[in-house]
């Protein structure tokens, strides 16, 4: 391959192209794009929205409180849809360390065979130096996954906070996972975390007190949601991969409920409010990113002296963005 | 009082002026303005910066898993502080139910005892919209209410999430609240959420497993960490106040500690940085509300009818953004 020919398959067009056609690399290289907030990456993305089909895609978020065991959970249901011959996307979204920055699951349970597979395609994000628990880009990758013909895209998030209520904004089917013995039944209930939940599954089942919770949360269901569909709770052990296979098809069945009952417009509107959100801060990032650094550190300068509040220099810095907007295209 | 002396009072001027005088009236009005994204919010927070002593307030964060008692605990440092003859303000940051949008905590315990004491001043926000933990304006709300002589300002957040990242950027002390039997030790420790604590307190200290928890926090904490400072371990029981004056003498102990070691200036550094990113996305926020109805109308009938895919409908919404900033001003 000549480096003009490399060159030319960079273009944004080319590489959409690409990716439509399921190219690895090109998907791996977009979506590095779209995590640097390169200025290509949103033309990729809206170019796949124009030329992909996205509508046959759906995006399951898996969350829950730490130690839960949902990634080795999300691993199992990459095998159990591999098993089915599906391809499957998965999105792991490591927390940032808040002192240190850096992503705090270094020691991440690195998830082990399928490698070499090309129905699988795994992403490691860090949500660092972003204000909510997804990385901003998240709606961003997982389009592009989908548009590379992953029919299947897999969210997990870690932490029970922020990061459930951003994956029910974009997930068709949220997995709530948890387990026996932590009390987080009861703490969940009170944070309001339930209600995010289309599908629990009880992991750890071998766990004593894993069925008393699977009681408990049928009980907490009997009576209706709202769009009359009762979320089902399935226990399992993703280790043994016990009850895997069923919670596949639980998930399954929660789908199929969206396109009967007419949800998936509700889920799909949803899920562009997230996608318009983020590719809006991603925007404004980039122009606090394309401040002219001699003009960011005399800001910084007169906040450190005092000279200037955090509110005037707030001030100083969306009117330079503006007057870049201004000079810009 | 008449019409027009009552309207007079309301420009940002008076109402600073006000408020550094210590009037009650004025800095409730200045909070609902800040959190209603008024224009005039940030000029009066302008004016407290250049006006009042800020420096003298310290900043207390409380945080934790939901369940621990971080409501009665920041009650309980409340009516220690006044015992001392200290004035003191409180935020209550309410989580936003992902789904209703509404704060979860309707039925947050009411804080009793201090009605009528001109020396509390308790504010109960929802965080609402925001994707982090942290309601966007509670740097400017406690500033506010430092600027109104309030000395320290306790704020407290729920969840286990990315509230606690953004206290760490806000406080000067974050104290981390525990209680025995959640498991929450150890799940917090793997969240690399431990690491934010400046103070331990173990509340609920008359449980089972309070006393081996504090041991096991006490050991985890041996190795100083790189300021040189252990974050001490203490024992609280909310409810019956026990422990609560140890867990102030701790905290103003930490705040010694900053002050000595010159790690005061970092801690600051560090709050005008979020008090900056809190002003900036503020701006962002309101530039947003001001794009005229139909053209943001225009956008979501494009977006519905897939004309338009999220990503250029951004573009569309940020150029609206930086045309209308090109106009004002």
């Amino acid at each position: 391959m000549s480096m003009s020919n490399n060159k030319e398959q960079q273009t944004p067009e080319s590489l959409a192209e690409r990716i439509i056609g399921g190219d690895r690399r090109a998907l791996a290289r977009a979506i590095t794009l779209l995590e640097n907030g390169a200025p290509q990456a949103n033309r990729i993305v809206s170019l796949l929205h124009q030329n992909a089909d996205l509508n046959k895609a759906r995006f399951i978020g898996i969350t829950g409180p730490p130690g839960a065991g949902k990634s080795t959970l999300s691993n199992a249901l990459v095998t159990c849809l591999r098993k089915r011959g599906e391809k499957a996307a998965l999105i792991l979204v490591d927390p940032a360390s808040p002192l240190t920055g850096g992503a705090i699951l270094g020691d991440r349970l690195r998830l082990p065979g399928h490698s070499g597979d090309d129905g699988v395609f795994i992403r490691s994000m860090s949500n660092r130096g972003h204000l909510g628990g997804l990385s901003p880009t998240t709606a961003g990758v997982a389009t592009l996954m989908q548009a590379a013909g992953f029919k299947r895209v897999i969210i997990e998030t870690v932490g029970t906070g922020q990061a459930e209520t951003e994956i029910a904004g974009l997930a068709d089917t949220v997995v709530l996972v948890l387990v026996p013995g932590l009390g987080d039944d009861i703490q969940l209930m009170k944070a309001g975390i339930m209600e995010i939940a289309d599908v629990f599954a009880v992991n750890k089942s071998d766990r004593d007190g894993a069925a008393l919770l699977a009681s408990e949360l049928k009980m907490s269901q009997t009576v209706s949601s709202s769009d009359g569909f009762t979320p089902e709770v399935i226990l399992t052990s993703a280790l043994s991969g016990d009850g895997v296979d069923s919670l596949l098809d639980a998930i399954d069945r929660h789908y199929a409920h969206l396109e009967q009952s007419g949800l998936i417009k509700v889920t799909r509107k949803k899920r562009i409010q997230t996608q318009l959100n983020g590719a809006l801060q991603g925007l404004f990032r980039n122009a606090l990113a394309g401040i002219a650094s001699e003009d960011l550190s005399q800001v910084n300068c007169q906040l450190e002296q005092c000279i200037l509040d955090p509110y005037s220099a707030a001030e100083t810095l969306w009117n330079l963005i503006i007057a870049n907007g201004k000079g810009g295209k």
